[in-house]
């Protein structure tokens, strides 16, 4: 049997059910952080993230974009957990006869987004390799209080997203803000009951917090912000690495949110009782065919 | 510029001046280790490595052992600064095909590893990848009374190793046991002035001890522990990825050390004062030449 027929998401179970996890880990393998027993006040959080070229960017993109990405990704978990990232460290496959220069973007690209968000990069390692591939691992804290994961999602809740979302293919893959500003706003002044961030497509990743929180969603296609880039709702609902948070407060949180000028925040659904999966809604209340379900990793 | 044209330890200078830390950080990039402030007795370690098919192994390898490997070397880096190993995240990056029996075996080695030294695997990612790509970030725990660096090698101390070196590629690279267990047991007891561990060669690596600590070395050819697989001397100074502990402590601390019979170390030279390099003399106390130094990434 190939990895292929059981999937990331298989794969992922296969090897988390074996793991023997002490008391001190809150969450293992499953959410987007892992969460760790840190102080009286506060959860440490812990995620890594993989490139590869070839299959994340390409030789042709901007390698300052490509570094900037590397660390973005890892940023973007510790931003769902509603956390702040403090450090990091970089592994670095490269080929024998890469350019200097492309080092230096690659690194700059890197540089620039930890001091934008004040994370220490305080380590790595390098790797002779054919392809270039770039591993960044995070450590964030979260106070114990202001933790979110996938899995506290509650009927009737409402559903929004941080940003307009689909086209990432076409440039926001690379150039994305990790919503770490947003996140800590969002967990500071409101109740978020559940939140991922979107790498694998709206369908899926909202997928995966109606299957931690037993629930149901109906989503409605007027209501999902459709970036500019993108080629129609069907990429805003499919397409990876938007890198936006998707998140669900009660009701009554959502009426403040919407008034909010803080920050803005799209309403897109709300969440059902029960295991019925994702229904789609179109704007005269009819319901709409869902095709295929995001990226797929293997 | 090629970056094999400054080697893997001048793209890490070149690319550490750049970084802004935190005053948390009590030692960045540059030590087996990242050394963070964690609580009124402890710092928090940090550290990652990656290792790539075709350069780390190859698909002839046992997978247990590989994905043992890939733990292995970060628990040995957090060894080698007296701390003990906690949480680890692993990134896989493997081919569309692979089977579904190397992708159990190489997790079960790793497993198999954290659960000998207590590490609790709490996540990682998966990507799609044209080679076999592991790796591992690790946090680990240090008494602050108990930290080692490279940095504190004094004139006058006498250098140690764990264990027989050399021959690495022909098992031990894949095989080794991280000394985690070793170095608990000497920070415990004894003061240790500087330590690493041996991952670019004996040479190589005192080096690093002695850039850092602007100190010189004599090594004493008969001393120095030939592994059995090691084809003579020359192995056991050049070769990378045995993994064994290399440290100094004072005369006083050593001889007390020598008597210990809990672990075996071997004394194998002292530091000198000055920056001279290192010096190896053979059992005639002649001077003998020293010919290449290490394992080159790039």
């Amino acid at each position: 049997m190939k990895i292929t027929e059981l999937g990331e998401f298989g794969l992922i179970e296969r090897f988390s059910k074996k793991i023997k996890l002490d008391r001190s880990v809150i969450k293992g393998a499953g959410d987007d952080c892992a969460v760790i027993d840190y102080t009286k006040e506060k959860f440490a959080l812990f995620s890594c993230d993989m490139i590869v070229e070839g299959v994340d960017f390409t030789r042709n993109d901007s390698f300052e974009l490509v570094g900037r990405k590397a660390l973005g990704v890892s940023l973007s978990d510790i931003a769902s957990c509603g956390g702040v990232a403090v450090y990091a460290v970089i592994s670095l496959g490269l080929p024998k006869n890469t350019d200097i220069k492309l080092f230096d973007k690659m690194t700059s690209g890197m540089l620039n987004l930890a001091r934008e968000f004040g994370v220490n990069i305080v380590g790595g390692d390098m790797s002779v390799s054919e392809k270039i591939i770039l591993n960044s691992s995070v450590i964030g804290y979260v106070n114990k209080k202001s933790l979110v994961l996938r899995n506290g999602a509650k009927s009737k809740d409402i559903i929004f997203v941080s940003g307009s979302l689909g086209g990432s293919i076409r440039g926001k893959h690379l150039s994305f803000v990790p919503r770490l500003r947003e996140a800590q706003y969002l967990v500071q002044h409101y109740k978020v009951n559940s939140m991922i961030d979107i790498s694998d497509g709206l369908l899926q990743d909202l997928g995966h917090i109606l299957s931690s929180s037993n629930a149901g969603a109906m989503l409605y296609s007027n209501l999902i912000p459709v970036a500019k880039e993108a080629r129609g709702l069907d990429e805003a609902l499919q397409m990876g690495e938007d890198f936006e948070l998707l998140f669900t407060v009660s009701s009554e949180q959502a009426k403040k949110i919407v008034r909010d000028r803080r920050f803005k925040f799209f309403p897109i659904g709300e969440i059902v009782n029960g295991r019925c999966g994702i229904k789609l809604f179109n704007q005269k209340g009819r319901q709409m065919r869902i095709l295929k379900t995001g990226f797929r990793h293997f």
